[in-house]
């Protein structure tokens, strides 16, 4: 047997990426306050597993991010639709009693509130977190800011680029010789929303078992905090203040980018066979003699020179030719890629990683299931108040009861 | 009303941290196959959610991080120690018939297996993904990876340096003058560890629907890749190859980090009214009123002068001064601080995010629950098969049959 046939779906890429296989969580009923990104996030990832999500926005402009570019050729944003896929969109003044009654007859029979408000505000629009989950006691509200729903600095504006600052993740980043570098992604705003859905599926998880719904409360600050993996084992464990290093591995060497003829080479090699191998590679077998590189400890205290040593090679050739090289040497190596370069590679075609809904490409969804569907969701980001005069017949409260559905008590 | 008493939590910090209350995932058990960070991270985080982690390590040296620092004063490994908080921990060799069938033993009674071996080593164990959810139809195998499963580079090595550089997330983060920057925490391992945890949690609510299991496919390159938000709508929204731009936003102004006299400071504008409030600030007027810093659009546009004319300001004192002067003012703005900092901050404290387990200072649970367990786990990490005995005899295979617990068909 080879690998391709024997590894978990190797063979079978199609059938894992079938659109006809149920969705996890399609009797989830989510209602949905989120704005800009990391809110929008959550839903979006709880759509892709198959929930009804109910995405209330304001009336005439809708969630910010309406108004913000990328802009398709079509006028609409590229930025509301990457986060609002699998939406019902519903235009809703929360000042206005009749909405907000509305409002409450969705909540009352939705399983998930998810709000990324201002702390305060939910309470202040007569639907405070606390007292919606002892109204409907199997409810899960999740709540989602910057630096969470209370200690010192929960009032604090809450922007990726303040908590990027102050969570430490921007200080790490960088090269020892230039400044802290934010991530090049709105990465903290995604932790948010990322962490959001653990809690809240999490939370259904324990619905389950106890009947009880509950708050949940996730912040950018502490979800950036918890990922700050290397500088907390040194500031925590060892008490050492964590310094910047640039793109080396602590402690292995050759692990960083190196400078070829073209562009950088990542190479990652973490044990004294590999490094015999990769002096070869590079056609200098006496760096694997030399005793300042003998073993992995040696390598990484002298991890300049070495480095030094590797580019005066590296630097006589194109990243590309050195990759093929190091590949059949089975030496860890990657280029450097841009991400419009990633998104082109087959790989990432194969995997249903970008995927085309209404004729727009989008990324897909990074959780393969084998028995539900994996590609996420196919609804497209929807118009403000796509689905507003069904929502309101639907809810219209009043109305004759429906059957309770994981909602009210 | 003040804020201080009607937000969720905001005066009972203390009860969110009641180590009292029950977990969310305590009835579910977990045979934990996973090494070094991804996979850790993942079962960590069931761990922190009161999930049972029975770790299976290799006889002799265990989990490689064993022997990887940074080391607390003990020579215990501080990396180790992040990872494996909450865990039981065997020795098994899995090429032993006897310690095999031990671990079929423990797969015929867990609800969850999770591993991160390269594809296909757990089918050559005979512990092959598919088959044990078809021998067992309710467990689900979560398989975490740099690739994946299948597609053609599923095979390709897998460390986090490698996964940012072919996910695009190195190339995106820089200066535009700089080079392609490693994120300065292993961002890729963590990704993929948190996504796998997302599903395996949404795994688990459809179960309690379909009463079906199901194998979990996540890949380190798809849950990065997925991340790259203002890249991706860039490279599949408009086609345009997105660039490196360094601290700032793309389309708004200022936006970014900033020079004072000692150190950066973060500032984030969004609209004209806190621009004219940040140009009194600052103490020239002169700014809003300037025709190349009317709108925000404008601002953007010029972004590169704005920032030259509010540094020749800000480099007159020092960051903390500045940040003071901006935040009585109202401008969203923040110091960049080292992780040595952040954890020291009040904030950090009071919401749990640094605990005390055991003597040694590790990271917090980022998933505040009302009702369930918030802190995390307060069970050490664990010794070299410090459960190796008990768990012998409790999983002997042969014995009189338990009460099947969500495993065997």
């Amino acid at each position: 047997m080879t690998t391709q046939t024997t590894t978990h779906g190797a063979a079978v890429p199609a059938e894992h990426l079938d659109p006809s296989k149920p969705h996890a969580l399609e009797h989830i009923t989510v209602v949905d306050f989120t704005r800009v990104l990391a809110g929008p996030t959550c839903t979006r990832m709880l759509a892709d597993a198959g929930a009804r999500i109910i995405k209330v926005e304001r009336p005439g402009t809708g969630d910010d991010t309406r108004q913000m570019g990328p802009f398709a050729s079509d006028g609409t944003s590229e930025y509301y639709r990457f986060a609002n896929l699998g939406k019902e969109s519903i235009a809703l003044n929360l000042k206005d009693p009749g909405d907000l009654g509305l409002v409450k007859a969705m909540i009352a029979e939705a399983d998930v509130v998810v709000e990324n408000f201002r702390p305060g505000v939910m309470a202040k629009l007569g639907l405070d977190p606390v007292e919606l989950v002892r109204r409907h006691p199997r409810l899960i509200v999740c709540s989602i800011s910057g630096f969470g729903q209370y200690g010192p600095l929960h009032l604090e504006a809450a922007y990726d680029t303040v908590i990027q600052a102050v969570s430490g993740i921007m200080d790490a980043t960088g090269a020892p010789d230039g400044g802290p570098t934010r991530v090049g992604t709105s990465i903290s705003d995604i932790l948010g929303g990322i962490f959001g859905y653990c809690g809240i599926v999490t939370a259904l998880v324990a619905r389950e078992r106890t009947g009880k719904g509950t708050t949940v409360d996730v912040a950018m600050l502490d979800a950036t905090f918890s990922t700050m993996e290397q500088g907390l084992m040194d500031a925590l464990g060892i008490h050492q203040r964590p310094e910047r290093i640039g793109n080396r591995h602590p402690s292995m060497a050759p692990f960083d980018t190196y400078s070829c003829a073209d562009q950088l080479i990542a190479i990652c090699v973490g044990n004294d066979h590999l490094f015999a191998i990769l002096a070869d590679t590079l056609g200098k077998p006496e760096l694997a003699a030399d005793s300042r590189f003998a073993t992995n400890v040696d390598r990484t205290n002298n991890q300049a020179e070495l480095k030094q040593a590797m580019e005066a090679v590296l630097r006589t050739d194109s990243a590309a030719a050195w990759h093929g090289r190091l590949e059949d040497a089975g030496i860890p190596a990657s280029l450097v890629l841009n991400v419009d370069d990633t998104r082109r590679l087959e790989h990432i075609k194969v995997r249903g990683m970008v995927k085309e809904v209404d004729g727009f490409q989008v990324p897909g969804n990074p959780i393969k299931f084998g028995a539900y569907n994996s590609l996420g969701t196919m609804i497209p980001s929807p118009e403000l108040d796509n689905r507003g005069d069904a929502l309101r017949a639907e809810f219209a409260p009043g109305d004759v009861p429906r059957q309770p559905k994981g909602g009210d008590a």
